[in-house]
């Protein structure tokens, strides 16, 4: 009996982050392996609807290698957040090119894309299956331990916050970093991660879990700085006052939007400047510094976390095995772990329902804040450390 | 006959940089060699005149390793710049403590608070050996070749840069990154270090070097932007006008000024929001963003350059072994090589009068800069790359 060659296509969706790559090259390695052709969509969904294909089987190994530890979406990405009309329209170039599989990575944006395309796949009964593969250095998907793209950009916002620590015990003053993430405080929580004291920085740690509250952050820098000479702050750019208005958005005069009509918060030093000057001003504290860690931190070329590598390839090559064993759309999933410090870090796949994790976001867990709200603790620590990986030098200062 | 144990003196003043540690461990190591007793100083030239000093040959060798690939200064710095009554209380404590070699790890400002301290030795007769050991990130140190810290800042920047190439293509848009440098271009210029080709980004290339004129830069992006539809932009912080004013300048109603009277150019976000506003402003262009690349450029953890870290290790060393040849004050300088692709990098030391260094600038030559004055040609590559080192990964991309 004669079976026709199974044909997937590869899409990649939203900010792009230093491993997606090796999830894409993790598909291409497992589907060679499965006799599928693997075609890839230029530009995400975008490249869909507009036909832009590369046949991906004739990209050489040698090249496949290189491509997955370059950071960026290799296939290039997009932001349209497909409506119903561009969902039918995907799927008519999906039933046109004979597509038995669409694999789409991306966050929850691309997630729900994907279950609008399911959905309406099943509606008129064309056999496709959609699955999502997870990615966002945000780690705000639920039912994922943490996600790939995670644990390298955690890395580099650790290693700026330690390299800074050293920084400022050298020349001191107040030292403010802003860090991405909208909603969920993971990111800005693991500038935490190389503290080596109690005293070094960051000394606070503001999230988009709490309210933030500008008397307090200043009588925090004011009593830390009293008290040692330096202060460095971590601050998440999603940070938001008791009524849920983001502070960015209260110092733009014209409120930029991306596509998804959310306000820009990266690729300004708005935020770092505000609070930078209030410390000056209502503090008489002179030497302030802000930066803004910017797309550096999901971008950076040659830093990426070789376990968050490992785990990008591994959940691409996984998501190609489950859809040959189910006959179903879905999400690949990193399965929770138990915190426990004394357990070696275990990692495995799952697989969940498109429509229990799309649209959804996952924040920090209130169990790995501190009680003032200003920093996080050793449960957080637990949790996110085995994610940055080994591959990072000891230091050590005489001052 | 009893020879008396020689006494150095070792302090680090100014910015902090990835490999500043490397010279100190590098002079504390050659120093055990030649039998002299090593003191160091915390906080720069501040320490000496509050005697706040360490026994350096006390420290194990397992833990200078670790100082030594540690960035920021491992003794504190300092940005003093001593008027003549603080140098004559420096050579004070200096005589108290009969102090024979001073190493001093430095800048320009650290070269010429040296000279006046040398001048004050020989008119009180006092024999004292001043030594300038350079580092700047900002590489404006006259008759060096290159400067200690400047490889590895140039390294950062060019891995940014050559991240944010694939950021942009996977999401396409305009995009500003503000590099560190007040008067020398070379940071700034590193940006393009890794391009692969010659519509990767940066696409424009602004230094303080030349004028910047704001007609000419709105008109760069918008032909680059309208032919390819993104455009990466590396800019320094210490842009001027025609008429020398600083850009940062004309944009601060506070004007922070540092303690040498400069005004504070890092740790804002200010001159990045400015130009972006510009073009979305004037040329109606939505996704426009910008990021200032902070302290990251000389304090980031874990990524300096290999070739950096010897060579500031090396000029440590043989700062040592110059001082016990010579009997005179001096600045060790790395040689100047000759610019050919087709000679092996070569690396020498050579040393210099601290009064031909000492308050003198070093600016990127003309014959390094294109002829539009927005960009750099193949010469700064052959200069600069050899320096960044060769631990950087392959990347590639399908777009």
């Amino acid at each position: 009996m004669f079976m026709r060659q199974k044909k997937i296509l590869i899409a990649q969706g939203g900010g792009p982050t230093m491993v997606i790559n090796k999830s894409l090259v993790g598909i291409v390695e497992q589907s060679k392996k499965q006799k599928y052709k693997s075609i890839g969509a230029y530009n995400g969904v975008n490249g869909i609807i507009n036909s832009k294909f590369i046949n991906l089987d004739k990209i050489s190994q040698e090249k496949l290698n290189i491509i997955s530890s370059t950071p960026g979406a290799a296939l290039g990405s997009t932001r349209d957040k497909p409506d119903e009309e561009y969902c039918t329209k995907i799927l008519e170039i999906i039933k046109k090119n004979k597509i038995d599989k669409f694999f789409y990575i991306g966050g929850n944006d691309s997630s729900d894309s994907l279950r609008i395309i399911s959905e309406k796949s099943n509606e008129i009964n064309y056999p496709l299956q959609c699955i999502h593969v997870p990615k966002t250095i945000d780690n705000d998907l639920v039912l994922n331990d943490h996600t790939p793209g995670f644990g390298s950009a955690s890395k580099y916002v650790a290693s700026v916050f330690a390299g800074i620590n050293l920084d400022v015990k050298s020349l001191p003053g107040v030292y403010i970093g802003v860090v991405m993430g909208r909603h969920a405080g993971f990111l800005t929580a693991s500038s935490s991660l190389l503290k080596k004291n109690h005293l070094d920085g960051p000394n606070f740690i503001y999230l988009p879990e709490c309210d933030f509250d500008v008397e307090y952050f200043l009588s925090d820098v004011e009593n830390f700085y009293r008290k040692y000479g330096r202060c460095i702050i971590a601050v998440s750019e999603g940070i938001h006052d008791a009524n849920g208005v983001l502070i960015v958005e209260k110092l733009k005069k014209i409120n930029e939007k991306d596509s998804h009509g959310n306000v820009q918060l990266s690729g300004s030093g708005s935020l770092g400047d505000y609070l930078s000057n209030l410390i000056k001003t209502q503090l008489g504290i002179k030497r302030v510094r802000a930066d803004t860690l910017g797309y550096m931190q999901r971008s950076f070329l040659g830093f990426a976390s070789e376990i968050d590598q490992k785990e990008a390839h591994l959940i691409g090559k996984d998501a190609v095995k489950y859809s040959s064993k189910m006959n179903k759309s879905f999400s690949i999933c990193i399965k929770e772990r138990k915190l426990n410090s004394l357990l070696p870090y275990s990692f495995q796949t799952n697989v969940s329902e498109l429509v229990d994790i799309a649209g959804k976001t996952k924040l920090l867990h209130a169990s790995m804040i501190n009680q003032a709200k200003n920093n996080i603790n050793k449960r957080f620590l637990d949790y996110a450390l085995p994610l940055i990986g080994k591959q990072l030098p000891d230091f050590s200062s005489l001052i």
